[in-house]
C-alpha cells in the first residue's frame, strides 16, 4: 500500500514500528560511508600491474622521447592515442594531462575566464557577469568551480533523457551572459542517466546567443559500464557540433580515475583544432609537460583503448552486484510505499534517489544519527540548496556488499521515517 | 691582449683568423643544444629505483591513507616532512602539488589574480594595473607567466649578490600597482648567484605600498650545489618576514624535477598558515588530490631529507666536470681578451654569460650557423628584450662534456668574431 492512501492511524502506527528498528540500527554501531564515488579497495587492486610495468630500460617513447626528462606539453602520443578512441576523435585533437581531469576542467574554465575563449575574444572575466548552466541534480565539483569564478549558476533539470532542453535552449538563445554549462552526459553523477540523442544533437546545433559558449563535457563515465552487453550509447558530440558549424563548443574530459587509480591516474581533454591549439599556447605558461612516466606506464599497462575497455570488464564484475544490491533494496522497501523515485543507471558511480519533497535533509541526518555517512543533501544543486529539499546521492562503489545492503536497509528506514514524519506533520 | 687596446689592423687580422676557424666549425656539422637546463641522461639514470620501488603491497601512507585512492588534497605527511627540510620550515606550512613547482607557481599568481592573495582582499584581476618586479637576467618562464595575466614586468638588475636592493626598495615603496616578485635566490637561472642574507632580510622587512605584495621564491636550486663542500647558503626568508612582521609576504617553491625525473617528479610550496589555509580552499576548487603514489615513491626512495642530500651529491658527481669545462673553456679563450664577463656558479643549471655591449643575437646566430643551439638572446629579460642585448645563459647539463668543450670553443669563437665586428663596426 503506497503511503499517500494509509490513514493517519496507520501511519502512527507504521511510524512507531519505524522507530523501533531505528533504534535496533543505532545499536549496532554502524561506520559506513557512501558519500563519494570511491574505487573499492578490489578495484584498485586490478591496476597493482602499473606499479612495475616500466622495466629499467623502459623511458623511451615510440618518438624517442626519454619520457624521464623535460618536453612534450601536450603528452606522448601513445597516450593520445589511447584516449583518442574514447572520445572518438582524432588523437591530433586530445591533450594528456596530470591526474585530475577536474584540473583539466578547473584550468580550461580559468583560462576562458583570464585569456578569453579563443584568440581575441574577451575574457570572460572582463565581463559584468557569467553564467553556467548547471543541470541538476549535478556534480558538486563542478559546482564549486563556478562559485570559486563568481560565475552565476543558472539551474536546468535534468531528465530521465538528458537536460531539459526546451529550457536550455531558450536559456542560451535570449541571454548571452550565458558563457558555458556542463554536462556529465554518460551515467551522469548523479542520476546515472545518459543522453539522448535527440538531446546530443540540439546541445550541439542550438543558437546561443553568446559567440563563445562552450559545453564542458565531463564524459567521467564513458566507458563504465556495469555490463557491456546491457549498456547505454552516447552520441558523438563533437561530430555534431562540427556538423552544425559550431566545431568549438565543446570541451571534453575523461580521465584513468575510476579506470586504474583515483588521484594516480591520467587524465585527457579533447576539443577542436582552434580550441586545442589555443589552450597549447596557454598552458606553455602553465608548465612544462605533465607526468609523461605515469602516461607511458598507462600505455604499457593498456596496450591500447581495447585492452582498456577489457580491463572495465574488471570493474564491472565488482561493481555490478553492489548496484544490484542497491536497487533490490530500495525496490524491496520502497517500491510499494511510493515515497521515493530513482533510476537503474547501468553504469557509472552514482544512484541518485528523490524522496518526498522536504525529506532529503532530515534522511540524511537520521542516516547520520545511526551511523553512515551519505553525501550531503542539497550537494547535488549549485551553491548546496535543492529547492524541493528531495534529492540524495548514493555512492555503492566503496563499500562491501553486505556493508552496503545494511546501509540501504537504514538508509530505506530513514526515508520511511522521514516521509511518515512530513505526512502526519 | 685585451680586444680593447688592440689597432684596428690586429682586429682586422683576427678577425681573418676567426673567420677560418669558424669556417672549421662549420665543417664538423655539428649538432649540439645547450638551450634549456635538462639533466643528462645519466642523472636521470641515478633515480631509476624509483621506477619499481613500490612492492605490490606498498600502497598504504604512514597515517593509513591508501595512496591510490581519493584524498589528502595538500599531500601526503611524509612527503610534506621530505620537503620541511628543504624549505625550512614546519610540514604543516607544506603543499605537495603535481610534477611541476612552475604549476604550483602559475596557480599561485591564478589564486592572486582570481581570488586575491587573502580572503577579502581584492582580487588583482580587478586592478587597473598589476606589475611585478622582474629580475634581470632572469627565468624566461616567470616572464612568461605574467605575460600571459597581462602583467606589467618592471626590471630591476640582478646583481652578484642579489637583487639592486636599492631599486626594489624605491619602487616597492612607491607604487602600489607592483604586486609581486619573482625571486631564483640560490644559483639564480641563469647567473648562479645567490643572495646574500642582508638582501633576504632587506626583502623580508622593505616597506611596500602595496599590502598584498608577493614575493614568489622559486627555490628551484636549493640543493643543487656542485660541491657540498664548497656550497653557498640562503638565509631563510620566511622567518626573516615573520621577524619583520610581513609573514604573509612569501611564498616557497620547489621540486624534485631536477632531483628525480624532470617533469616526472614532485613539487611543492611552503607559506605562512593564512597563505596555505587559502590556497588550500581555493586549491580544493581545482582537484580532489594530486598523484599519491608517486609522493610514496619518492618518499620510500628518499627515506628521508639526508637521503635526498645524498642523493645529490650524485648528480654534483656528474655535473660539476661539466661547470668547470664551461669555465675553463671561458677562461682560456676569453678572460685575457676582456670581452666577456661571467659568474662562477657553485650550484645549480646554468652559467650566464655577458658579451660586450649588441653582441648577444649576433653570437647566438653565429652558433646556430654553425649548429649550436643556445637559448635565444634576449630570453633572459621580460618581453624578450635584453636592452644591451649582451646576455646568453649557457646551460651545461644535457651534453657529454667533450661535446660540451666543442660547443663552448665555438662559443667562445662567436664572442670573438661578434666582439671585433662590434670593435670595427
Amino acid at each position: 500500500m503506497k503511503f499517500a492512501e494509509m490513514s493517519k492511524n496507520e501511519l502512527q502506527s507504521m511510524q512507531q514500528q519505524f522507530q523501533k528498528e531505528y533504534e535496533g540500527y543505532k545499536a549496532l554501531g554502524l561506520k559506513l560511508n557512501m558519500s563519494r564515488g570511491k574505487p573499492a579497495p578490489e578495484q584498485l587492486d586490478l591496476s597493482m600491474g602499473i606499479f612495475d610495468i616500466l622495466g629499467k630500460n623502459d623511458y623511451t617513447a615510440a618518438d624517442g622521447t626519454d619520457v624521464r626528462n623535460y618536453g612534450v606539453l601536450d603528452g606522448l602520443e601513445e597516450a593520445k592515442k589511447l584516449f583518442a578512441p574514447i572520445f572518438d576523435m582524432d588523437a591530433d585533437n586530445v591533450i594528456i594531462g596530470g591526474s585530475a581531469s577536474l584540473n583539466l576542467m578547473f584550468d580550461t574554465v580559468a583560462r576562458c575566464m583570464q585569456n578569453g575563449a579563443l584568440p581575441g575574444v574577451t575574457p570572460w572575466g572582463k565581463l559584468d557577469k557569467v553564467k553556467f548552466i548547471c543541470l541538476v541534480p549535478g556534480y558538486d565539483r563542478h559546482f564549486t568551480i563556478c562559485e570559486t569564478f563568481g560565475i552565476e549558476m543558472v539551474s536546468v533539470p535534468l531528465l530521465s533523457d538528458g537536460p531539459d532542453m526546451n529550457m536550455v535552449e531558450k536559456l542560451v538563445a535570449e541571454d548571452d551572459a550565458i558563457k558555458g554549462m556542463w554536462c556529465v552526459p554518460m551515467y551522469s553523477n548523479p542520476t546515472g542517466i545518459t543522453y539522448s540523442d535527440s538531446a546530443v544533437k540540439r546541445l550541439a546545433a542550438m543558437k546561443t546567443a553568446a559567440d563563445d559558449f562552450r559545453i564542458f563535457w565531463d564524459n567521467a563515465y564513458g566507458v563504465h559500464h556495469l555490463d557491456k552487453n546491457n549498456r547505454d550509447y552516447l552520441a558523438n558530440i563533437y561530430q555534431e557540433c562540427v556538423a552544425a558549424g559550431n566545431s568549438d563548443r565543446v570541451y571534453l574530459f575523461a580521465s584513468t580515475a575510476k579506470v586504474t587509480f583515483a588521484g594516480g591516474g591520467i587524465s585527457a581533454m579533447a576539443s577542436s583544432p582552434a580550441n586545442i591549439a589555443y589552450t597549447k599556447k596557454l598552458m606553455n605558461a602553465q608548465t612544462i609537460c605533465f607526468d609523461k612516466i605515469n602516461q607511458l606506464r598507462h600505455v604499457r599497462f593498456f596496450d591500447n583503448t581495447e585492452g582498456l575497455y577489457a580491463h572495465m570488464e574488471k570493474h564491472a564484475a565488482i561493481l555490478k552486484p553492489k548496484f544490484e544490491a542497491v536497487l533490490k533494496t530500495l525496490d524491496e522497501h520502497l517500491t510499494q510505499l511510493d515515497c521515493a523515485h530513482w533510476e537503474k543507471p547501468k553504469g557509472g558511480y552514482f544512484i541518485s534517489v528523490d524522496t518526498m519533497d522536504g525529506c532529503a535533509k532530515r534522511v540524511v541526518a537520521l542516516c547520520k544519527e545511526a551511523g553512515v555517512v551519505l553525501t550531503g543533501a542539497g550537494a547535488t544543486f549549485p551553491y548546496g540548496k535543492d529547492p524541493r529539499d528531495r534529492n540524495i546521492r548514493i555512492a555503492p562503489s566503496y563499500p562491501p556488499v553486505d556493508e552496503l545492503v545494511t546501509a540501504m536497509k537504514l538508509f530505506c528506514l530513514c526515508i520511511k521515517i522521514a516521509s511518515v514524519e512530513k505526512l502526519l506533520a
